[in-house]
């Protein structure tokens, strides 16, 4: 018997629940049926995004979304700063560059936060910059940003834009985005949201909505003005991913009823627990200093290429965890902890490294892993 | 109890194994589980596109890839031609504006197909014209335009390269992709796919990927050439829409099972059974000369709101068809009969139709639109 257990930052388990509302007979967009789920889903999306202002949706992936932080901001030939720790610090500077923005890239070691210190000075170096980029969690690599840091030391020195990736952020810890001043953060349905990819989101303060006034660069698909004006109608510019939707607002519903507070802190308690139980294998953290709360990246054993570990885990045991990407391939492997995940989950996923471990002839007591992580989340 | 018929052109019904197959749990797209089903997939797009090429995937509606379509293969400044006989027309002279490509539009009166005549001339006046962007069918009047004929003309006259949106054509009626010529050929999930709304696909030609090479329009999410890399790994650039995905290996498994002859008659059956019940009851058709074999667009019987028919129907007999959009508001409505759709769901349409229109004060002989359209099918 095959039975699978998903614990990788992105898609994440989704709820039976929502599968469910997700198999309900199609609807038509343009009814009145969908026009209440339309607006539960904008509430929700501001309760979780801890925002007043609008909540824009998006049939795509987080990617899109993020172009859409850069094409609906800014114009040819302005100046940004991109905070580089990771693939997905990358993207922001592709897309720029892509756009014709000018990016000035803030590069972070691997495995390292963003200093706010560094913020400063590349804000004083660069003292035309229209707007910051960043992640809140950098998932290649496991680091969570100092979100609130970031965006403080922003507004203190500049009057730029302050763009949050919130896409492994949002619905994982606390990240109030108008209490931060955050100008821009953006999400991904596949990740807290507990749905399948296929949704971005994006809100927008009204100092990003008088930057986009002016904005010149291209864009059509991704024009957050049409569609903003959509949205108060409880309507999309372009065919919505009806089903997503749906899927959508069940998972909100699953999210109020857990409540904030609690769906933070279980967050944070399996990540401490995750991190313990690798510590107690003898393995190292790959962001020992500042770890996601999202997901754990852990170095892999001298010699052993984590390309083994995670290919063990998900054919032999049928856990699926994420290896390293770009040029942490082969070095690092990451275990996600976020989303439709408990304790029991972690512990499976610790559990199925122990087993591979131990096969792929890494010394291992079995059981300790587990004890520790079991330790920190006081079962 | 209230039981809902969908005749609407997208979402069009999603069949039940296709629900369920969406609602199994999620899988990891980077993982040896999903090649496979990307692979099939790719596959069956080639087979109902017709084409030897690849077409790539997007999580996106269909306007996403519409979008992609100009800025992939233009640069600034380029000139280009759009047929615009309806909404959907406009949308790609919207697109063209939005990147700053030069659109001569070929303004078409609603509810009438392009001429090809009209096209070659289009040509002749602006010889430096580098692609034709039109709709195989115009969904906001029910029109099918000659894109046989239209890709002839291009061909013949032009350099130019040819793109067709078959948003509503693609699965809907035979539409030979390479026998045609056609360059670009856009589709989106919702329609004969028989899937939510969230994917968008693209056929391209090796001539359009000539194209592509120097086309310098700025595009980030929507880039095929990342795209194309990622395919040929059976992988995507982005986090791809994997329940939709899912859904469309099973969707396309549906679609050979039935083969294309008999899906492409089925449709024109129902169509033409659509057209002979309401002309039946001394309706009039919007598009008597070119009619879509996707959906038939009906004229309101003098005094009476078409918004009223969509109503009644929609909301006292759970039926939702379309109405009229922009000018044609509150003049037409529309029913569909592509996709997952029998003659039992056209002869339900009808008779809803029936009823509504008397309740409206419309004199109706009860049973004729349904007998004139029972005669079609061949009851």
């Amino acid at each position: 018997m095959k039975k699978r257990y998903l614990l990788a930052p992105g898609p994440t388990p989704v709820p039976e629940r929502v599968l469910l509302a997700m198999a309900m007979p199609i609807l038509h967009h343009r009814s009145p049926e969908f026009e209440p789920i339309f607006q539960e889903v904008r509430d929700g999306l501001k309760w979780i995004f801890q925002t007043a202002n609008e909540v824009l949706l998006f049939a795509s992936s987080g990617t899109g979304a993020m172009e859409g932080a850069v094409t609906n901001l800014l114009s040819r030939g302005d100046e940004a700063i991109c905070v580089r720790g990771g693939k997905f610090g990358e993207r922001w500077a592709e897309i720029c560059k892509a756009y014709g923005v000018v990016a000035h890239n803030i590069d972070v070691t691997w495995g390292e936060a963003v200093d706010p210190a560094a913020v400063r000075e590349a804000l004083k170096k660069h003292p035309k910059t229209k707007a910051v980029y960043f992640q809140a969690c950098e998932t290649s690599t496991g680091v969570g940003h100092p979100v609130k840091e970031i965006a403080a030391t922003v507004r203190e020195n500049s009057d730029a834009l302050i763009i949050c990736d919130g896409i492994t952020g949002i619905g994982v810890n606390d990240l109030p985005v108008d209490d931060w001043g955050i100008d821009v953060a953006v999400a991904g349905s596949q990740k807290a949201f507990m749905l399948p990819p296929g949704l971005a989101f994006a809100s927008v303060s009204a100092r990003a909505w008088k930057s986009a006034e002016t904005a010149d660069l291209p864009k059509y698909y991704f024009n957050w003005k049409t569609e903003h004006g959509a949205h108060l109608k409880n309507q999309s510019a372009w065919t919505p991913a009806v089903s997503l939707m749906i899927g959508l607002r069940e998972a909100l519903r699953m999210m109020k009823e857990e409540t904030l507070p609690a769906m933070f802190e279980r967050h944070a308690r399996l990540a401490e627990a995750t991190r313990a139980g690798a510590q107690a294998l003898g393995l190292e953290l790959f962001a020992p200093k500042s770890p996601a709360t999202a997901l754990t990246a852990i170095k892999g054993p001298e010699g052993i290429d984590t390309g083994k570990i995670t290919k063990t885990l998900r054919d032999q045991l049928g856990v699926t965890i994420a290896g390293g990407q770009s040029q942490l391939k082969g070095k690092i492997f990451r275990i996600s902890h976020f989303g439709y995940v408990t304790r029991f989950d972690v512990l499976t996923g610790l559990v199925a490294l122990e087993i591979a471990l131990q096969s792929l002839g890494y010394p291992v007591k079995l059981g300790e892993g587990v004890k520790a992580a079991e330790e920190r989340l006081g079962l």
